[in-house]
């Protein structure tokens, strides 16, 4: 087989083939005049009627996989059955499954982990609910939920749709931090519905990772929760995200060599990432920070509706500023986008302070195009893989539960995700450090633990830990 | 290491030990001394002031494990940390997980299962989210769901103190199904908070199993969610249960040379299994079913406020007889109990027909204890283990949802249920057939097959497959 190259695409077409009326010829033919290459054929089905086959091609791109299908298409005695792509295959019947950690392998085994043994086990925890945490899943668990509204730059393509987002979701967990997670997407848009639903659910998990819902319903959700569940509640695109920012800025400002706490910096989107990063800026510090959304600046001296808003305005702003972005921008050290794409011109960069900082989250166009602040930015991050310093969740949710579960914490507080943030920054250290290396990559494999002592740390300093893991107490004794 | 005898129960216990005190010779003779086998020794964690070791102790009861507890308690310098006991220990950390199908390698497969590829395939869902049985989780994966209410002979102990039972479900269905189970326990016992709270976090799922919810709630919340979704809804307890007992009173009556319609049936215990046992055994055939509760025959004659009692009223009893269970059993030729240990008396028995047929499944004590029937009975079943005939569960649920999945069903219909009973009820050959052998062992292999054909071809007959299966279109066009 020829090797696969990432510029092209492989499909695989399934065909009903008439066996009377077409030869493998005269499909090989089809296929060659549109330059497709058939590398693996398949048997699916067959008859001395009809047979039904796989035909793996590598294609160059979209408009020759059409062509490849046109010709296949008009061979009478040829009917395609399905077109795959490897995205497309890779998912086919979902990517995670659910798997006993022993097998049963005879009566004995059967009536410990079902009846009638079980039974002695269910009345330990009837006595002390406490004891879900050592004799079920919960203490490793997490529920992946969404109500599918804010799926990637998507927006609400409903419940359905949203499932492979949280299975990936799911896999991630468990391959980087051994975190068992499971997707539930929810069948509706109501924030009480949504709130009494997962409050009804969570007696199986041990921490709910909330997961692309609109703003500003995401807010009141995560609060309502929060109060209400004794296990951590982590809206991942609001604290991830935020998380993550402030890892890379915090190596940023060290390039620069400024101080958080003297720069000021801009926000725009004050939606579920833009409130999140506001906040997590001024837990490790900042005293400047300015926020902005399409009505311009957020002042103190205006009264909003989004009660979130209300409560951003208060906290940001300290010198009541008003005006529109451009006006936010002047003398500012940092720019942080998460926003829409092209909304920071080269001409707002240049009243920015020596040295400007500029995080362009907007997906899949950044705020500005990063060959258009070439030169003019002295660290530019943006949410994209294809260019460096790409700020990504993943650094941050698998080891964020994984210290959170390791010491059985009943909340995620603000002193945990900052620590976190400084964990995901010290990966890089002072002598990697450079314009092009702010954050470390998602496949380092040394960030999850990193994250996890921190959190940890960070949880038994913010008195929410019910348990100090061994590591941890060994430390302290010895 | 000594063979592990299933008589007795090998415990771990988890000690402290302080090495300037306590030396191992003082804990094995302590162990000797109440007569327990030390079979291991693992150290936990070690230092120079404190040692935590594992010791695994062979002992023969429950009396021989709290004299080696006593012995080590009574040593200073010792503190048990914890005492384990197989079963115990089989559900540390709890018994499933969830596992990516593939490892995610490299930043090809993660942008292909994550972002920026998962985006194609959840626009694909958006715009049919029928596609989400193909590219995402849902069509192989069963919710096992329950309230706590009635877990095993516990009864209402609660959602986090039924997981156990759920977890171990999960593992018998995809160890026997290739079947995705998560167990769902819910933190409410409003009839109509469930149904809502199911409904919302339906779209993840291709099947419900609902498991362990007490009647009469159970049938309003089946009857609610079949009406409200378009994916299977079994509860296990009913359909389950109703389904083996079918499965072992078809194997019966060709025993006894009987026909189901000519026999007079009565069932004891109108609570969820007793209701679906009545309803499976008329579908099946039977024209003389009498039920009956602690107030004696259900008659058509009385009305109750249990709708689901006067639906059964209706359809059994035929002569409207009168009376309480030991005039029900007046020439009966099959008596099944689903209701409480020890209500069955001789006196009773030896007033049925010719040859009578019980099956007594109260759990952990039957409606007449074995020894007690013998001689008496022709065919004896029961719920247990340790007695020939044990009607059990697992028979049913994993080749049924297998079935139910593989043809995308919309429902559960009555005929696949009778099917699947007649399926289960044929693995047993007229030759292997006798009074001790009317039901196969769950850990026949030929079960989960033989039932997943027979639901498939029901759910096509009975119009509630959305799809035919490959193996079984092929013997249809060939």
């Amino acid at each position: 087989m020829k090797p696969f190259t990432s510029m092209g695409t492989s499909i695989i077409v399934r065909l009903e083939v008439d066996v009377k009326q077409v030869s493998f010829i005269d499909i090989a033919t089809a296929v060659s005049k549109a330059q497709g290459d058939i590398v693996a054929m398949d048997v699916v089905q067959s008859s001395n009627e009809e047979t039904v086959k796989d035909f793996t091609i590598n294609t160059k791109n979209r408009a020759q996989i059409d062509e490849v299908v046109q010709n296949l298409e008009s061979l009478s005695g040829v009917k395609i059955v399905t077109v795959s792509d490897r995205t497309f295959l890779s998912h086919i019947g979902g990517k995670i499954e659910m798997k006993p950690k022993r097998p049963i392998q005879n009566r004995e085994d059967l009536s410990r982990v079902y009846t009638p043994g079980v039974a002695a086990v269910c009345e330990a925890i009837a006595q002390d609910p406490y004891k879900a945490y050592k004799l079920t899943i919960k203490r490793n668990t997490v529920a992946i939920v969404s109500d599918g509204t804010a799926v990637l730059g998507l927006g609400d393509i409903g419940p359905y749709a949203a499932m492979p987002v949280m299975e990936g979701k799911a896999m991630l967990f468990k391959q980087l931090a051994g975190v068992d997670g499971f997707p539930i997407c929810l069948d509706t848009k109501d924030t009480d519905e949504i709130i009494e639903t997962i409050v009804r659910m969570a007696p199986a998990f041990g921490g709910i990772n909330l997961e692309d819902i609109a703003a500003p319903r995401c807010f009141e959700i995560e609060r309502a929760l929060r109060e209400r569940l004794d296990i951590p509640v982590f809206h991942d695109d609001q604290h991830g995200t935020a998380v993550v920012i402030l890892a890379g800025l915090l190596n940023a400002l060290k390039i620069v060599g400024k101080k958080i706490e003297d720069c000021k910096i801009v926000v725009t989107g004050m939606g579920a990432a833009g409130v999140a990063c506001t906040k997590i800026i001024l837990s490790a510090g900042a005293k400047n920070v300015i926020g902005v959304d399409r009505d311009g600046i957020l002042s103190r001296s205006v009264t909003y509706e989004n009660p979130v808003w209300e409560e951003v305005s208060n906290m940001t702003n300290p010198h009541d500023i008003q005006g529109q972005l451009a006006d936010a921008l002047v003398d500012a050290d940092v720019f942080i986008g998460v926003s829409r794409g092209g909304i920071l011109k080269r001409e707002m960069v240049q009243t920015m302070a020596k040295d400007p900082i500029v995080f362009a989250m907007a997906n899949p166009q950044p705020e500005i195009d990063p060959e258009e602040a070439e030169g003019l930015v002295r660290v530019l991050a943006t949410g994209r893989s294809d260019y460096p310093n790409q700020i990504n969740n993943v650094l941050c949710f698998p080891g964020m539960f994984r210290g959170a579960f390791d010491c059985r914490a009943t909340d995620i507080t603000e002193e945990m995700k900052v620590a976190t943030a400084h964990a995901i920054a010290s990966i890089i250290t002072d002598a990697e450090l450079n314009e092009q290396y702010i954050i470390p990559s998602v496949f380092n494999d040394k960030v999850v633990k990193r994250v996890r002592d921190a959190v940890v740390d960070a949880a038994i300093a913010s008195g929410v830990a019910r348990k100090i893991p061994r590591d941890k107490r060994k430390k302290e004794t010895v």
